[in-house]
């Protein structure tokens, strides 16, 4: 586990005392909106990327869009830096408190405002869990497109902040593409109406700028979501491989027959077994990978899709494919791909999940590599992933109580996320960049398109205290980070103080 | 006909001599990218706004990106204006040129890079036309979606810059939605890559910001596009309707439905008439209003919707209903939709296209308005629009050589923008502010937001030198606006000189 504080570049330093700002807080929030205990804060320390925390300085749970522009007037003038938090439930730390600043935690925004049928909307809170959209909007034959598998505990507000993405994104887009009005706060206490209801609009599109700010931007106070009607069937056909490469040929195959699967996942044989062992999903535990691919749409729609697909899977030499023959039995399959960051985390001690995307057609060589990066740092890595979109996640096993083991498989997460880079892709998918990928920044984007952003940061946040340290890394840092790291192998944190 | 400046508070004001930037221009750019003369850059004195003008200072005509950088870092070491231009077709005055600026045309990128069928990804200069994507990708089954009505002619570039949608944008959206990658230089000269082959990134998402954002933020120098599968079937219904109401309850209907058609038009008697004159499409010219619905897909899929559609139409009252038999047929039907414009051309001396977006359920009420505003200002209005987008399109038809029609016209169409933001919608849906709604901007946006937007201009362009006085008004433009527009019913652009 490891403490982890903002670069020294990004620590806001400043000379409020803990009780004035209670004081001060006290104002406009009642006793139950502040916690200032220790052991009322460390519920707080970190979020989903549990390996590194911060316990916070204070912690308030406002309940009305008018004390979160309190709160943040009041800080903006003080000089003392906000982080914004959902459900806590995200990947890459970008929820991870500060020791001399506010957590503002949006839990108490839980309610759905609004169901708009005809126009299929629905404005709600940020605190409202992704899946509790879903079952609302259900009566109406309505639901939510982007499914994290976190969805039953994730908010909607922390889904906009990290651009959360999910099994069905191939066909219905990322958190971006599925929104269409925020209400967010600005440092200053400034209210902020962003996107629409239309499908375009003047002025400068800022609703994809927020989305997957990672709450650097703004704190974002309601969203209107947009509904799609639930199709009347999905399918689901799952196809295994002897061997990875043919997979992800076989997952280019499928996009350039033209076909658009709702979902299109691969896991590699360690994710298969580690899966099966855990739910039973029924999978070929001899396969070198499998591919999940499901359509959707209406029953003419998805018996021709599924006919199509059949003929492209077994072109590519699959050696087993099956369809579901019940939805029952298509729950099934799914299972075993739903569960199968748990399943990895029971047969390792740990486990480090990376989010690289990488375009398609170099599927197959990336995976080739990562196997070499695993034997080289003698680390096991299972694969389970978002095939069609070239969204890899390895999961790289290792024991944090071994000694120098975190670090190595830190290491081998930073050669992939590089390899990623080189062919042409990004260090990030769908988790953000948080605190775990800040310094990857750094070989992903060149001096003065870093300088751009903060140029973007400063046109909303003037004094640089929404969330410092996370997602966009300063010079400063990547000048350390480049020297560290890509000319010497050091290791990737060198800021970061161990235990 | 107008001369157009910006307002007092956006003019650029510089001394360097015509000749002093010519001499400058020359060390990196050959004579023949270079037009000084009167008679040549008469040309680029308007775009497809022709009733506002302004003779441009210089015009460059650079090929390679390299040049575009020269030429951008002299005039922001100069402090000279610069106006980006695709083709010159856009309708708001997004590329009207400076009489003390450079107007760079792209004219000369006109090369398609790289076509990527596996990833169904075109790789393009912003030179080339929006049609000639398609044709060229066609030999591949694919084709690029967005189809504004003057893809013929206009740039993919300046579609990008105005995120221009078309008749198919209801289903597959508009620019924005289709695009993967930009190539953009910053007024000073720096080459930034937005944007990325996979579905999402790390780093601010620039891409939907620098859409639209109407050559305010950098000059666009390569595109990535989305291309789709030409969809293998796809057949349109003509629906008539006795009144304008109940045509636009069937388009709430059709959405409500869980339909999403490809195109989902709209056309009132006035249009109809007008486009049966010019075109003889064998639209029913009795009708108050007709709906043009278009399903694509597989065939399959489109038999099943249209049966759909049809049952939806006929419920809500269409006094007849009729599927096009063939493909000749089917291109008739669109003919007199896309022939509309100018078809109303052809009955008034001068027509002023609006651009409002409302949200779809307003329809009838808006419609049955703007026939009161018709009514008080005494000019006859024509309405062609993207129903299913809620975009309308009324074209006031006026006669400019009549004293005092012009600021008529522009007066109902402020009118009908000012009712499109009372009822939720915007003062744009696909052709962007330009010079044209400018003012408006000052009733769509509150003056923190409007601050937000300079704030941001600054991060891109610190000295506000590319295409100032477009899309973003300024503060004090506000004021002076509000105060004549709002308040004393005065004419919506007092710092125009007239003729």
């Amino acid at each position: 586990m490891v403490t982890i504080q903002p670069h020294s570049s990004e620590r806001v330093r400043h000379q409020v005392s803990k009780n004035d700002l209670l004081a001060a807080l006290r104002h406009f929030l009642p006793d139950s909106a502040i916690l200032a205990q220790e052991e009322q804060v460390r519920a707080y320390e970190c979020d989903g990327l549990s390996a590194y925390r911060c316990l916070p300085w204070l912690v308030v749970l406002p309940e009305t869009i008018e004390q979160v522009q309190h709160v943040l007037r009041l800080c903006h003038r003080l000089g003392v830096p906000v982080v914004a938090r959902g459900a806590g439930t995200g990947l890459a730390g970008g929820a991870i408190p500060l020791d001399n600043g506010v957590l503002l935690s949006l839990s108490r925004f839980n309610r759905i405002l609004d169901i708009d049928v005809n126009n299929r909307q629905a404005r709600v809170q940020p605190g409202v869990r992704n899946l509790a959209i879903s079952h609302a909007v259900a009566p109406y034959g309505l639901y939510y497109a982007p499914d994290p598998s976190s969805q039953i505990a994730c908010s909607i507000g922390g889904n906009v902040a990290e651009n959360s993405g999910g099994v069905h994104c191939l066909k219905y887009g990322l958190t971006t593409h599925n929104i269409q009005q925020l209400q967010v706060i600005t440092m200053d206490g400034e209210w902020v109406t962003i996107g629409g209801q239309g499908l375009d609009g003047p002025g400068y599109d800022l609703l994809a700028l927020m989305t997957g700010s990672e709450g650097m931007l703004g704190v974002i106070v309601e969203i209107t979501v947009k509904l799609l009607p639930i199709p009347e069937q999905a399918q689901v056909i799952l196809a295994a491989f002897d061997d990875v490469e043919k997979a992800g040929n076989a997952v280019a195959a499928i996009i350039a027959a033209g076909l658009i699967p709702a979902g299109l996942e691969m896991m590699d044989n360690a994710a298969i077994k580690a899966a099966e062992d855990f739910v039973h999903a029924g999978y070929p535990c001899d396969a070198e990978a499998i591919l999940l691919c499901e359509m959707d749409g209406s029953a003419e729609q998805v018996t021709s899709d599924l006919e199509q697909a059949l003929r492209v899977l077994r072109r590519q030499g699959a050696s087993e494919v099956r369809v579901a023959e019940s939805e029952q039995q298509r729950q099934q399959m799914w299972a075993g791909r739903k569960a199968a960051f748990p399943a990895v985390g029971r047969i390792s001690a740990d486990y480090y999940c990376m989010d690289g995307t990488i375009p398609r057609r170099h599927l197959a060589k990336v995976l080739m590599k990562i196997k070499t990066f695993s034997a080289h740092y003698g680390l096991a890595v299972a694969n389970v992933f978002h095939a069609g979109d070239g969204n890899l996640h390895p999961l790289i096993l290792y024991d944090a109580d071994r000694e120098g083991e975190m670090q190595k498989a830190e290491q081998l997460g930073g050669d992939i996320l590089r390899l990623s880079v080189e062919v042409g892709g990004t260090i990030s998918g769908e988790h953000g960049v948080g605190v775990e990928k800040i310094n990857h920044m750094c070989f992903q984007f060149q001096p003065h398109e870093l300088a751009l952003f903060h140029a973007l940061k400063r046109a909303f946040d003037d004094k640089g205290l929404l969330n410092p340290g996370k997602a966009v890394p300063t010079l400063h840092r990547c000048a350390e980070f480049g020297a560290m790291h890509v000319h010497d192998g050091e290791l990737p944190h060198p800021e970061i103080e161990r235990f």
